[in-house]
């Protein structure tokens, strides 16, 4: 897996500028430059192990996502997106020695999946950021694609994270660190959100907005669902809930948003989260549109990030 | 899959007692009993597309562990253990319709993955407790078999969590429902930790502790380590950190307990959490061991819990 588009390793301290472009990601972590080797256990990938900026150097989009098959479809499209040589269909995962993520990469695109749930995300998110760290890559803008519920939206609808707020709707996220809680900004980039509202409305096969993201801890009771294996709340207490959520900006829930954009911001990268939902949470709870249309639902996300990232690398206008 | 032990089906409510012997998995939650279908998304199963109960009415022992392909290995170990009939090798997935958590029974044995962190496990044990209460299954033991960073211990030693604490080293279990904060007890079955304890005695061919596990809601920061992407403190801190746990009874660290033994109490069903540490945090914080030394130990687990499965089922004195 050869670099493709730039060689990184080029790029050194002084080229750097203090803005967003050209800038190698970067860690904020005295301790890792001292280390004599750096194993990221959860990719089964390490600085001794891997040549990682031969294999990655070339990254430009860090694409994450919830499933697995979901990210292995997401590369395969890109790849056929790009033009890329080869086969994409039997696009191998990068982390094979591993079940606890898979990665695939198509060109400057690498897909990663990342679980369900903010701890989940969050170890993926340090390791991923360290891979590109040790890889040099340069420039790199996260994007996540993922599912979640919308409130009062028709299912299928696209939304744009604006704001991620936690489950109390603020923009922030908590994180105990050595016993003591500290809080981080979830602040994403609002050029980039605007960007991808642009691709989405040109693409306009279906509702696309921008729109503040409530990130819970729990799929069932935290958010307002009537049909876990635990629940102790009424559907009117539900519906308050799902309605003060609406008046607050909130368009869509799902269980990642504010830890990623914390860790984005807090390394100065680039991010937007784009999800679909995939129902509307004031007409029920249980999913069930059928898997077909649920496919194809999952599908917007990734059309709409394909055609922002041709878009960066000049194959559309 | 037809059920193989006893026929929970024969079991009426009257034949209930209030103890925790011979009684069927039981919900937390009124409104579950009035919904005319229960489709349970993250396990692509239903009550009206899957016969439940002819597929699970006869599991006595639901295991859970992060890592797919280790519940996969632990399921065709048990086939083995157990003796049951046909080829355990190719043991199928029964939740292949989705890439979200990983399902196999070997007789009364169900081994469910349930990934990285405590929304993840919540969302499958959710699920889970749904599956066994629709399946009528009776009398069942949770255990979950983990991996985990011991404090002050040699890798590869067990440790049977006595009382699960969280990142502040509080026996308990916070969750905001409807935008309120609630608190749960993470009380464990002592007497069921005593048996493991004693079945680990008679291997006898590792170390095998009681004590309290600290779970925390990230890998990095959030267990004191110094390799993440971020990190604002020093090895002194981190030190310090976790020798407060350690005097506070804290053995291992993990990132599930929490929440396991939160929803398993509120549930009243049997609970107990068996993990290997894989290195010694006092030492380090980077898991170096080789492949084959960490696949040995994932092992270790699997057989104190399969010597007491095979004690329940009267298969060993």
């Amino acid at each position: 897996m050869a670099p493709i588009l730039t060689h990184n390793s080029e790029v050194t301290a002084s080229e750097r500028s203090d803005n967003k472009e050209n800038r190698i990601v970067q860690v904020k972590n005295p301790h890792l430059a001292s280390m004599p080797e750096d194993y990221l256990y959860h990719f089964d990938l390490g600085t001794q192990t891997h040549n990682l900026q031969a294999m990655f150097g070339d990254v430009k989009f860090a694409c994450v996502g919830g499933s697995a098959n979901r990210m292995r479809t997401f590369a395969q499209f890109m790849h056929m997106e790009l033009g890329l040589n080869g086969n994409g269909s039997n696009i191998l995962d990068i982390c094979a020695g591993t079940d606890r993520y898979s990665m695939y990469k198509a060109g400057p695109v690498l897909a990663v999946s990342h679980g369900m749930g903010a701890p989940s995300i969050s170890i993926m998110l340090h390791e991923l950021i360290k891979l590109l760290h040790h890889a040099k890559c340069c420039d790199v803008t996260f994007i996540r694609l993922g599912t979640s519920g919308g409130i009062g939206l028709d299912p299928g609808t696209v939304v744009i994270t604006g704001t991620a707020v936690d489950s109390l709707l603020q923009p922030q996220f908590e994180q105990v660190v050595l016993g003591k809680v500290i809080t981080r900004s979830t602040e994403l980039d609002r050029e980039l959100a605007q960007e991808l509202l642009n691709c989405g409305k040109e693409i306009a096969e279906y509702p696309i907005i921008i729109g503040n993201t409530m990130c819970t801890q729990d799929f069932y009771e935290g958010q307002g669902r009537l049909d876990g294996a635990l629940c102790s709340f009424s559907n009117d207490e539900k519906v308050e809930y799902l309605k003060k959520a609406y008046r607050a900006g909130v368009k869509n829930i799902e269980m990642e948003s504010t830890v990623f954009a914390a860790m984005c911001h807090s390394c100065d990268l680039k991010a937007a989260i784009v999800c679909v939902t995939l129902l509307n949470r004031l007409d029920g709870d249980q999913i069930t549109s059928p898997h077909e249309v649920l496919l194809e639902y999952q599908k917007r996300p990734q059309k709409i990030v394909s055609m922002f990232i041709k878009k960066q690398l000049g194959l559309l206008k």
